[in-house]
């Protein structure tokens, strides 16, 4: 675990979760906010679909970016706010399951910019496998 | 514009576009379709925010990375199918605007691999800014 | 063209460019300084080929990431330093040619960050293709 | 440890590296090949510098490209030829050290695509920092 600045990283994570719109639209959840860490899972819906009937490759990317986003935040300063300046996103097997997490990790947190990784598995009954794979690039901007 | 193995490429992005259940959730409109070229239109919707109030990048990245995955598809055989292999998308300016337009381009298409680029441009009355900036790589899969 | 803040950008790049001691060891040139966009020819050489006998795919990387960084610093303030948050390269034809010209543009031009498009072409004798495309994030710093 | 296709991937891994002229003119060595990982050892050269004196970042990136590509062609048929499609390379911190080792490991082994994963750590006496993260895509091409 990394050290983060603000102590009430947790809290503060959680209340921007709550702030986008599209995380309950989606029915996603916040299941995990450590420091550097970040794991929200998404159940499968087929109304998020691509023409294969999989989840679309869109949809498993917001929640990694979030995901990213979020882990980034925690050891941003409690004064700041995070966005995201670019992603790259891997699709290692269909996007096909019962439900979905995705972590993001913090690889590097500078004092502007943080490099995180991010993964995302799909949970099919007792199996799972790696779905996506995200190098994400986010920047801490100071609150207004 | 490029040339199409598949004269009825058209109908064909259409169909599949039509599959893609995640684009009339999102209310996304493919507006055109040519060879080479597709671009996909999304009226902004505040259920579908981060937690500034705007778009969130993930779905931003939902309609440029179907703009990119039928403009590959566009010179692809009729009998194949088209998969997202990666994509990397930079984030140029807050996500705010009455609606927003994707378009993709093929760059190189290849018997296995298709590139493609993409941007997001927003709208808000006379104005327009672009957003968003995609580089992509399709893969070309035999149907069944 | 770019609107630049500095007067002197050519001089500015031109002599930054004579730093990178890399350049000079791969015979790389600078061919051109625009406000927003800058040139780098390389020609072939045996003594940097991947296992095919074509460039490595790292050394088209190194021309056409100092034709990015340098197109950003042209707009970037006198007293700044350009350095590469990141960059994604795909490679669209082997790296064969007598020459390749690196050409890297400005997309959009922020106070920290830059984010620049870049490809490389091949020439043989009278013929052109491009061989490789880059997305890449610069950021400014301040001078010491 | 993943399971190799080919027993003698690593004498195949060895004589193709050995056909990379760019490796010898850069003094880069094959440190460990394994399968589904390889590691370059390069030391700093200040021949091959960017403006500031670090390592260019294409030089760096010219070693992780082959040690992924080397880690994915560990886990390909014997009669095959592997090729980078794409990557895309976060620097973490400027390349400066004594020496650099670059890894590659393998995320993905599909039939055609595989994903790998790269980082760069720099080595000064005692000390070692990670200066380079990245996600590449390679193809796997029968040979002719």
């Amino acid at each position: 675990m990394k050290n983060p600045i603000d102590p009430n990283y947790k809290i503060r994570v959680q209340e921007s979760f709550k702030l986008q719109t599209v995380m309950a639209t989606l029915s996603a959840e916040l299941i995990l906010v450590e420091a550097g860490k970040v794991q929200i899972q998404l159940p499968f819906n087929d109304t998020l679909t691509q023409q294969n009937g999989f989840l679309h490759a869109g949809i498993v990317t917001t929640i990694v970016d979030s995901a990213c986003g979020y882990a980034a935040y925690t050891l941003m300063p409690a004064d700041s706010q995070v966005l995201t300046v670019e992603f790259k996103t891997n699709f290692l097997a269909p996007a096909s399951g019962d439900y979905f997490i995705a972590t993001g990790q913090v690889i590097r947190s500078g004092r502007t910019l943080t490099v995180c990784q991010g993964d995302v598995v799909a949970y099919t009954g007792d199996t799972e496998k790696q779905i996506a794979l995200m190098q994400a690039t986010l920047i801490a901007l100071k609150s207004d």
